[in-house]
């Protein structure tokens, strides 16, 4: 299999840097139903955290996990984790539709969350969580990839916070995926538990937009999503786009869409457009390329 | 001046290539408000047609114009052109809002019309203008300088007349221009006149939007404008964006500014974005680059 045209099981590995002692900060790995977990456990154990349970439902997740992570140790229960006082945070890739669910039970039993992107899949689930946040005093932590674990798009951030570009004025992003529709699980082709193109990869770019124009909240003017050519999956939606305008005055447009064509040797071209007053950024192949470096900037 | 910077007076100079014999179609060139005057007729030149006259009420234009070309007869009024029998064709670059009425006028007189981008500020216009075409069997035209007068552009439609990309599905375009506000006449910031930032360069990306996507007619979705930072022109949009959808399917992203960052060697760099069904298409830098081929292409 080449990692790279499978974006939903490209599992990055960065620098260790750490920012805790050993057996300082202990987490848990559950919901294994997206390749982003290995993502995620690999950035929280470069930064130090002790990963020590697995649990799935799926007994086969579970022993393909702890051969990535030999010491990990595999739960009977969801519960074990839970009722494990040692846990600080558990980190999760549910289906996207059960992820909220999952949070407020964690956060419940003390812990932080952290699951993939997208968190949710409708607004009530958002303000079921927000009330959690509130009543727990815990964290509901989403795992933007795109921006988290790319370091142009970290660069890119540093960059703005220096004024390097002047105010941010407009974001324009493309986040084009592989389809590769044979290795994907039933719920990813229901709209229902996989919240629509824009909800699951649409949500990495308005957190890029949000992030990057400094932005608290945004609306969306106007939104777009189409089957074009999935027509076997009528529920996958395979192209998306939409249109903000952030509560500073900056703009952003973005697409995305399951359509990256065959010869491509990753599995998106994602590009991003930032227009400054001053000067404008681009970030070109976020992903990685083969024989090039992940991310490429330009200003 | 470095002509690169300023999209205004580019005059595109292609390869001769001429269809018609010596005298065979005779043209004259009137309303020298825009620089694109140049390259509309350097074109028609190349292909083989004569300039016989030059008129504006500003001498001053005329005699540039006629350094320019030497060849050229200074008129004494529109009308000497216009009651010439010879002349088949008169190109013009006169304010926006007056292009309609010129264009008009000049087919009444039996003549074709070529009119620089935008060839209209208001739908009125617009109808007048089919009402003129229908009554005097002439030709309106409209150059369209960004996929007429760039070999990629030209290029790109014939690789998709040919389906090496399948059918066009999407089409984001980017069209940056630099202001040099210091070289802009009064009109060019009086929105009546220059009809709005979606109108004036905006045209030229719904242009590319049908012709490549094969569309008859499109929906304008949603459209923005704004004033981020040219406050001392108050009816200049130094912004603007917009999305629609043709009548197959088709849908387009665009955004245009006018806010070039300084450094930059040309007055923008133009991007164009065609997804397709096997394949994406990228035209990057479709202006020309110093030390640059005019317009690159990745397939």
């Amino acid at each position: 299999m080449n990692r790279n045209k499978e974006g939903m099981n490209y599992a990055p590995k960065g620098v260790v840097n750490k920012v805790v002692e050993q057996g300082e900060f202990v987490f848990a790995a559950t919901a294994l139903d997206h390749g982003h977990i290995y993502g995620m456990c690999n950035g929280l154990m470069e930064a130090g955290a002790d990963l020590k349970w697995v649990y799935d439902g799926d007994h086969k997740k579970c022993e393909a996990f702890k051969q990535q992570y030999p010491h990990v140790r595999i739960a009977d229960s969801l519960d074990d984790i839970l009722q494990d006082k040692e846990v600080k945070l558990v980190a999760a890739a549910a289906i996207p539709s059960k992820r909220c669910e999952l949070g407020i039970l964690v956060m419940e039993h003390g812990k932080d969350y952290f699951t993939d992107k997208t968190p949710f899949t409708t607004l009530e689930q958002l303000e079921l969580a927000k009330k959690a946040v509130l009543e727990t005093g815990k964290k509901y932590m989403v795992y933007y990839s795109e921006r988290l674990h790319v370091e142009s798009a970290v660069f890119a951030g540093q960059l703005i916070d220096q004024g390097a570009i002047g105010r941010v004025l407009q974001v324009t992003g493309f986040g084009p995926h592989r389809l590769q529709a044979e290795n994907r699980p039933e719920w990813f082709f229901q709209k229902e538990q996989y919240g629509g193109i824009l909800c699951d990869i649409g949500s990495h770019q308005i957190e890029q937009f949000l992030y990057y124009t400094g932005c608290q909240e945004a609306k969306v003017l106007h939104s777009k999503v189409a089957n074009y050519y999935a027509k076997e999956y009528p529920e996958l939606e395979d192209y998306g786009d939409a249109t903000l305008v952030g509560d500073n005055g900056a703009t952003q447009f973005f697409r995305v869409d399951w359509h990256t064509p065959n010869g491509l040797s990753t599995w998106g071209d994602g590009r991003l457009f930032l227009i400054g007053t001053n000067e404008r950024l681009k970030l070109e192949s976020m992903w990685m390329l083969q024989g090039m470096k992940r991310g490429t900037m330009f200003i």
